[in-house]
């Protein structure tokens, strides 16, 4: 299969692509970096803000199958940026553009922010879906408007709701890239209370997850999550414990954010059970790997 | 005040530009075909598809406040039409083109098909939004994306949910036009058994309810219904009685559709509380205008 990656080089991204190569898939790719070492991909240097040079490229490589992964994703601004319309025009017209070189088949990454995170559990199906941030609107109002296109466009689309991830080169101030680097630096880690339950998996289980899903025939949304609670204070203490260094895991140092769902968790059952995937990377094996990768040694 | 209505020239669109100039606001307007005889208001041809030509129009109007109605709508077509999301494209470019000219304020017409129509009475905030088709799908697409951005953009943007409504220039294959129609030829006039309860307006009244949604402050959705529940019979044998043949209704002649829902009505506390408008033509005055209409000699 001739696949096209978008957000090649990003923090997911990067996981995805060993994977279709490995499975013997020809692959391209579009990233702010291509790798300096060969990974068996074609990068393609595009702007897909810029949408005369998008059409050019997807024109000349004709993809069947593609994982839209770009978007603006600049830690503490993404949530709120104009940007998020930029990337909604940028999908939709990509989307126009994959359909008119004959593709079958787009995958795009959601988030479980779609979700009425009162809830809990959320089920692609039954949970209700109630974004509350500009980035969770514009990526929500994507999947509405391309599950309305899909059809006319002959375009299977598949909409991978991604839920928490860590891993090799995470931004610097999410919840596990900070707490090991405070660690690596013998310094106290901060955190909440960590009372809040959420759904963690290792990004380079994404990036296996979001292979298979591409190479599936699912369409619609799917949740991809592991499945497994953890609170945040059993990540921050298993960081703490595997760093040798239990006593500088600070518990209730920062105050709870108003609002922060006490639960949020994927159900999993169509990414196992239809998508045929599952994790494979546990957490306290996940979190050691991540904290190798910030000493520098991953 | 500096108004844009796009739109203008359709069904809805031609009702509202009126009320604007009535009112002593500065009225542009794009549509399709610019009226004969002068109505108050500057016309643009400008194809709202042409990107580049609707932010010339825009950044020359700079209107402070835009009624976004145009849309592909030809009757049968536009429910799952490949152009709906080129108008998600064109709306989402042009709410990029009114920030960047200054506008303070968007109203885009919405559709009551955002609803799951399985529920009956639909809230602006408790009914849970279900679109089914690519028409729908798109539409509520747009919304949420809109939504989402609207904070960045500097734009209140208010939504509205419109739900049935007939009148001067419905578009033939639709009830009342379909049946009046038949009734002024002195042929029957198929029906369903009509027992379907829907929310119908005067697209007069829908005219004057959308200008009065553009002039108000309110944001976010809005339905615009009469919030008066009839049933397709009684539509449908008030216009027999008006039109001095309710023999020629023949109820039951057409089979209901499967999965039609029983019960479609807006909840109109906003429209009525917030906008502060309510209906002036009761459904009777509006059906027998509707037949005057349809004779030549509305």
């Amino acid at each position: 299969m001739r696949a096209l990656v978008t957000g090649a080089s990003g923090f997911i991204g990067r996981q995805v692509v060993p994977h279709l190569v490995a499975a013997g898939h020809e692959v391209h790719a579009i990233g702010r970096s291509a790798p300096t070492t060969n990974d068996g991909a074609t990068w393609h240097r595009t702007d897909l803000l810029d949408h005369d040079a998008t059409r050019r490229t997807v024109a000349i490589v004709a993809p069947e199958a593609v994982l839209h992964l770009a978007w603006f994703a600049v830690p503490g601004e993404y949530w709120t940026s104009p940007k998020n319309l930029d990337w909604v025009l940028a999908s939709l017209q990509l989307a126009k553009d994959l359909a008119a070189a004959g593709a079958r088949r787009l995958v795009v990454a959601g988030t479980c922010a779609e979700y009425d995170l009162a809830g809990g559990v959320c089920d692609e199906e039954r949970t209700a879906l109630h974004p509350a941030t500009p980035y969770a609107k514009a990526k929500h109002g994507l999947h509405v408007a391309l599950a309305g296109a899909a059809g006319t466009l002959g375009l299977d689309v598949a909409w991978a709701r991604i839920f928490y991830l860590y891993g090799p080169h995470e931004p610097p101030p999410r919840l596990v890239s900070s707490v090991a680097r405070a660690l690596l630096a013998g310094e106290p880690a901060p955190v909440s209370r960590g009372r809040q339950v959420r759904d963690f998996l290792d990004v380079r289980d994404v990036g296996s997850a979001l292979a298979a899903l591409l190479v599936s025939d699912v369409a619609g949304p799917v949740n991809v999550a592991s499945g497994r609670p953890v609170s945040i204070a059993e990540v921050a203490m298993t960081l703490g414990r595997l760093a040798g260094a239990p006593d500088l895991i600070r518990l209730g140092a920062i105050a709870d954010r108003p609002g922060d769902p006490l639960v949020v968790v994927g159900d999993v059952r169509r990414l196992l059970e239809e998508v045929g995937w599952s994790p494979t990377i546990e957490l306290e094996q996940g979190l050691e790997h991540a904290l190798r990768w910030w000493s520098g040694e991953g």
